[in-house]
């Protein structure tokens, strides 16, 4: 399959997302406290209707699952799956490393994915097959020899419930604790990309907020799954863990003890 | 007291720390893992030492409180508190949001303070009597009418014991949780002057950790306190509030329950 053309198409869609963000960041806030028409969900909603709108245009028989908007033509076996800002309350908090993701899904199989920082202009691009690259140049994660100097990285505690926070701990206990860092949303799956993490491990997450990162992860020599090792697809329940180095699976798997 | 020329020195110093850190950003972290050398180490100890150079020539007269080289003429009135990298773990991870802090105290009273984030080029200057500035720009914290709207940061719960972490929930618990932020650093108090966050809450803290923010803080309109609402000082424990509207201070303190 050649993906150039809907490679090239991934990042048109996020320079356009990344021109209707940028005018929204660290605006006054004030209005955000009233009602739902908040400042992040206009600038989430102009996101992703501009890449709708673009998609309806060049791919208008395709699939689109967005994150504001829903589903359109869920029976078409190519789905673009759209999350404008992932990390909202980063975003919020006037942060420049929150993203914008976009994945290509064919028959399931997320084959493109993007990961737009739309502020600082970093843009890291996976497609099934092709190194990953950060700006235009090819990058890889670290190797990771053992558990107990893995750099551990989380959007924050308060996003796994008790049961989900024990698991976690078990994880983080057997890591370098010095090194752990919280925040940071897809940010710290780029990161892992770019070899400066090398765990990332959360809960919750939704279609369209893990589906881009699988490319980017992969084809910088990573791997992703769920909690319990298994490979991640559109049903997976939302808890999702990224290595840096495949090799480490199964010690972050057996830290976790969730697997039954 | 004119601070304009000390102000300028600052900069100058902020100048310097970012032209030696730089080069270290993002870069192979592997020799990290083999003895002390690391290269977080030494990005610290080069920012630190070009700025001492620099203090030396200038201000031969002045002490230096630093985090990686000590004190030096500990008896003089006017103390000049250095941080070359706050926020180690972000640094490590990649994160353009550590930040190089730099303070002058005089007779234990921080009346300027710089925080300087060398990769994305934002700076912010406060000075006692001065608005505080954003690269150039008056800056000011935001109003918060009630603590159940206020968004929390902190840099993250494994820098709390259990019973810090007791107290922080007590509040967290009080704030508006969808919009609570996990990391950060010396980026949040940034970021609250900047009138995007209202409510930081760390532990912890050394002088040369919060010195610098004090000014940046108070010149844009917020109060920084410990947990007990007490004015902080250079002989303070570390627990550390930074309020947008300091109307809010009872509230956060009576939350904290640390007040006896």
């Amino acid at each position: 399959m050649n993906l150039t053309d809907d490679i090239a198409l991934a990042a048109r869609l996020a320079d356009a997302a990344g021109a209707a963000i940028r005018p929204h960041f660290r605006t006054v806030l004030d209005s955000v406290r009233k009602g739902d028409a908040t400042p992040v969900t206009i600038a989430d909603r102009e996101a992703e209707k501009v890449m709708r709108a673009i998609l309806g245009t060049e791919r208008p028989q395709d699939g689109i699952i967005g994150e504001e908007f829903g589903s359109e033509r869920p029976g078409a076996s190519r789905q673009w799956v759209l999350d404008p800002i992932d990390g909202t309350a980063g975003f919020l908090a006037g942060r420049p490393i929150f993203g914008t993701l976009i994945s290509l899904m064919v028959d399931g199989w997320p084959l493109i994915g993007v990961i737009d920082q739309p502020i600082s202009g970093e843009r890291w691009v996976g497609a099934m097959g092709l190194p990953t690259l950060f700006n235009g140049a090819e990058i890889r994660c670290r190797p990771c020899g053992n558990l107990s100097q893995a750099t551990l990285a989380t959007t924050g505690p308060h996003y796994f419930d008790d049961h989900q926070g024990e698991h976690f701990m078990g994880l983080a206990a057997k890591t370098d604790h010095k090194r752990m860092v919280m925040g940071g949303d897809c940010y710290n799956y780029a990161m892992l990309a770019s070899g400066q993490l090398d765990v990332v491990c959360e809960a919750g997450l939704k279609l369209y907020d893990f589906a881009a990162l699988i490319p980017v992860v992969e084809g910088a020599g990573g791997t992703m799954a769920d909690w319990s090792g298994d490979p991640l697809n559109a049903d997976s329940d939302g808890h999702v863990i990224a290595l840096g180095d495949p090799a480490r699976l199964e010690d972050v798997v057996e830290a976790l003890a969730c697997r039954h």
